[in-house]
């Protein structure tokens, strides 16, 4: 049902805490997007060519177990709901030894970079992802 | 009512979207709510050498507006609630001109580093928050 | 002799060893050539909307000793040479209790960004930064 | 001859100039060094548990060609000198079409991280560099 991205825990993601620094958690969120995108074939560096970008307007983001350094993590991707000019993600970070690290939900909005206005999903985009979830 | 500090956006800041990076908004509350307890006489050093750190356990992020390179940003630290073990602050980046960029509610925990369980804040540390809010 | 600019260590900046992530000590370095350059009167910002950019060519860092978490710093600017497309820089960075933490020589090299070619340094430049040293 | 380890470029990595921002360079490579040393059956993880970090000492780097948001890049490890307690790597960064994008030469020391000394670096690393180089 849903996407899954490996990340790899590296020293830069770490804090002195020993631990992932919570904000890396939302570049593995959007690394796994992407991935996510990519393979569904959308390269996000053609559609922001084109003056369009998937921007983050809103996060909700629980932390409920650090990640550490060397972690092999497993990122997912899920569509909770689709709109226009918007996609809702759900997403998890989890371990491999089944340790749910972290949830959230991740609203973006297809941008006119120019306008930097919302503007509609490209149609083809938005058949793929409703014939994906 | 509540503490400020000014950040500014460098190159490092932004991405190639040539806005502030979403996860890096998380990285400037945090460096206010540093400052903040700074301000307070409290430093995080000093609780991480005790094993005591302040770690996030959710976020709630907006994105109203996107800062740019080069921005002189403040970035507002307000307590919402207090408990025991975790404090809610609520957090506003607002721009020299006025314009509203983002909003968010933090909720951090005083975790015990060795046992990595949450531990009652310092008396002296919830003393203070009391007074300043 | 040389600018100086301060540096406050926040979480964000250290990993899992409990001192400075190496890397980031460049974005010490380069928020300081950034400060430099507007005490002087240049904003970057205003470049770049030129077509402008100041891009590093080459790097040489020595890490003499690790800075820490919350570690108040200051980092320096001086010009060692300056030619007509680029700026040698000698930066360092030092903690408020006169330990010498790091020496970098960077390389920045004026670009013109839709070429992506070496263009001349802007004239008004050049002479505030003869002036200057 | 030298090892290899592709890392894809992300929106986290680039800057208002529309490509990777300098410093990341330093994270890309250090990530391929870390893949380096699980791939001889290291894991950095269990050395910091025993009080053992590899710190970089010094970098040389020269930024030949920009990277750019989405490129899919391979970074390279070479080992150029190993001593007693540090390593001399030759690294570079090359593009899925084969543009050289980045040449480093960073020198890391095995550092005790209790006393903050370089210390020897255990036999068994040694003894499997020297069989791989």
């Amino acid at each position: 049902m849903s996407f899954e991205f490996p990340v790899r825990v590296y020293y830069e993601d770490t804090d002195a805490g020993g631990v992932v620094y919570h904000s890396n958690y939302l570049n593995f969120f959007e690394r796994a997007r992407t991935e996510f995108l990519r393979d569904l074939g959308f390269e996000q560096d053609t559609l922001l060519a084109q003056g369009i970008a998937f921007v983050v307007r809103r996060c909700e983001i629980d932390y409920l177990m650090a990640a550490k350094f060397n972690d092999a993590l497993t990122v997912t991707v899920g569509i909770k709901q689709l709109k226009n000019t918007s996609i809702e993600f759900e997403q998890k970070i989890v371990s491999s030894s089944g340790n749910l690290h972290s949830v959230a939900t991740v609203i973006v909005v297809c941008v006119d970079m120019k306008k930097m206005k919302p503007t509609r999903i490209p149609a083809n985009i938005i058949e793929e992802l409703k014939s994906d979830s």
